[in-house]
């Protein structure tokens, strides 16, 4: 497939992606859109002109708002048929190929946009879904012999997040505040967090309203997904460390989240399915499942200091998770706990086995004791003021690759 | 002071409350509404046929809404406005108590009504402030010497809960599926929880939007609270104690949890504020406040058998809290994280030191080791399905009596 937009070969944003975002044209204008190469293309005004017409079911202009929640709501069926119809769309020699001002109107430069947020986002649950990583402060935290808890390995360890604080990417996060208590303190202390910590994540997209008894089946897990984004759970581990026990993490988690702003469906994702690692123990009847549930997906995360350039800080992939995203959603509902669209869930911290691969501060700088080497000559234990986390993710096989852009945001010092 | 509309001496909704919900009027329209003994006020009408012009600030029909959200955010200087002009219209002699038309329109008996969750929540967050629960908790399931955590006792420990599963009273709740582990099993199993359980608990509403990075201090804060609830945070014992370390609750609490629909606002229980206990070891600066910061809430909690009649198995009060709710919001916000309108924030339960004063029937049992007897010859360890729970509560001081009617939920089987 060779679309009429020129775009290089290492796009992220190929004719075999087609990803859906929000954003602000000309700071005047707010629309759905989906970019192609380094264009961003408002699926308001092309649906105006008429160009989706013959999509069956949109039979509205759902891309005319301020998110994605009612075009995502109509399901599969319709999303999907929009997106294949916006490809053939962006081929050489379709219609919209030879219609100068439709382009004119249509299509913007990256520099004439500014992204927001995609989706409302109802409810965030993260869960705790790598081996290595949930090994890794196992062994810190508790003990290197019997890192995982009993239940790790039963079910796919979540817990309930903070919506209100998820931002778009580039938003700016001011370092928490909050009660530490140092080894050697008598008595908790209050002052912004000194050991402030990104963490590497993806989250899916849910695309559909459940009633509350409900449940989703492993099976049709994959239906209920819209797509993925890439995701930063900033953590601040002093904090969390002293208040989590015994409800989980709280203060430590919930000044703010980043996510990327555009959404990659399933369905571009396909062709990088691959399997799963193996689940032993065996897992119970209603996590059971069938087929490739894991996505080739490669990560990377990057630090850059103020003034500095940018320091790749790991290597990580998708790929390596112990539970997929059928599994977490169909473990989220097999008690009737009901969706929402827009839900975010998020995967937890993707580490893999090599050091280089591990996706958070705490677990590159082992708790501070290895500190990183920076190419400016400085070290980190943890993140510094004004420093920048930039997180990439993209897929490629057979000469295809679908990517998701980055996740950036800057820690500004304490309000 | 003395209303038009009769009611008997031990109504919640005396001239002294005022409070606000959302209900379906005669099955067909939907408004924002008020309560007097037993008669519900459309306020959306009272409000077009000018009774409320004189109210600075509210310069359009707020109450023409499915939720009060739109209502609360206006603050507090206008919504106390319209609580005391409601108030003085429904004085013997006002010029609405004359009004025999509009008094026909406006007021409607409870069965021509049905009440609707009176706010959309955008985020709920669970505190555990109750140091008689905590400890008997802590006693139960970990070291009765050393029953609270360290961190107890220098914050509100608190954790994020589920908002899309918050229901109204009425709502009736599946008894949740789920994986467990019975002490004697190698491996958890699934099926529908053995020790479904009650919370007794109060939340509070707040009414604005704060900045991430801003922090609401324990001086201001109640004038971030419109206003109260009782609530009923569902719980699944069997669930929650297999899932729970490290990162807290999750399918034990998400499958319901359910609020009373009338708001009573701050400004309704000010009369019955009262003292906190003692806070010792002193807290940190951002948690120390002056002042009463405790209300003398009666609280009550019955179980009825299907066919039975009530049984009261729990009297409570919400004057036993340790932390405050100004301390439960300024903790929240300490470390910049944002607030919105209709968030609800939620006590954690509510037990008293006496036997009969606990909040859960995990501590009214001790863990199912003291089943209560039902007046029908039955026992309980934990709920029963078709057993329904009621939550009442109310304050009353020199012959004023302001409630919160009640908070009521049926468990059916399991899906």
């Amino acid at each position: 497939m060779t679309s009429f937009t020129q775009y290089s070969e290492n796009s992220d944003f190929s004719i075999h992606n087609i990803p859906f975002g929000v954003a602000v044209f000309n700071k005047e204008y707010i629309a759905c859109c989906t970019r192609i190469g380094d264009m961003v293309v408002d699926l308001a005004t092309l649906y105006d002109y008429g160009f989706l017409d013959e999509v069956e079911g949109l039979t509205e202009n759902y891309f005319e708002a301020y998110t994605l929640n009612a075009f995502i709501e109509l399901g599969k069926p319709i999303t999907n048929a929009v997106r294949l119809k916006l490809q053939e769309l962006f081929l050489e020699n379709s219609p919209l190929a030879k219609d100068e001002k439709s382009i004119s109107d249509c299509f913007f430069d990256l520099d004439q946009v500014q992204m927001m947020m995609p989706v409302h986002v109802p409810n965030y649950t993260d869960f705790y879904s790598s081996i290595e990583h949930a090994t890794n402060v196992g062994a810190m935290f508790r003990d290197p012999e019997n890192a995982l808890l009993p239940n790790w390995k039963h079910l796919p360890v979540g817990y309930h997040g903070r919506a209100s604080s998820i931002v778009i990417s580039g938003v700016e996060i001011h370092r928490p505040k909050g009660q530490t208590k140092p080894k050697d303190a008598v008595s908790p202390i209050f002052g912004p967090s000194q050991q402030l910590d990104f963490e590497l994540e993806m989250g899916f997209i849910v695309n559909e309203n459940t009633e509350m008894g409900d449940s989703i089946s492993v099976e049709n897990a994959e239906d209920s997904i819209f797509g993925m984004v890439l995701f930063n759970d900033w953590s601040a581990r002093d904090i969390q460390s002293w208040e989590y026990v015994p409800l989980g993490p709280f203060l430590g988690k919930n000044f703010g989240s980043s996510i990327s702003p555009w959404i990659v469906t399933l369905e571009a994702l396909v062709p990088f399915r691959t399997a799963s690692p193996k689940q032993d123990p065996e897992v119970l009847d209603y996590l059971k499942f069938e087929g490739d549930k894991n996505f080739d997906i490669n990560l990377e995360v990057y630090l850059k200091p103020e003034n500095g350039t940018e320091n790749l800080i790991s290597e990580s992939n998708f790929k390596f998770m112990y539970w997929n995203m059928a599994q977490q959603l169909a473990h989220h509902t097999v008690n009737g706990c009901n969706v929402e669209v827009g839900d975010l869930y998020a995967s937890g911290t993707i580490s893999g086995k090599d050091k280089n691969s591990y996706g958070s501060m705490l677990e590159l700088t082992w708790r501070g004791t290895n500190p990183i080497k920076l190419n400016d000559g400085t070290e980190r234990k943890f993140i510094n003021d004004n420093d920048t986390i930039i997180m990439k993710g993209w897929a490629e096989k057979d000469g295809i690759r679908v990517g998701f852009g980055e996740v950036s945001g800057q820690i500004l010092p304490a309000k």
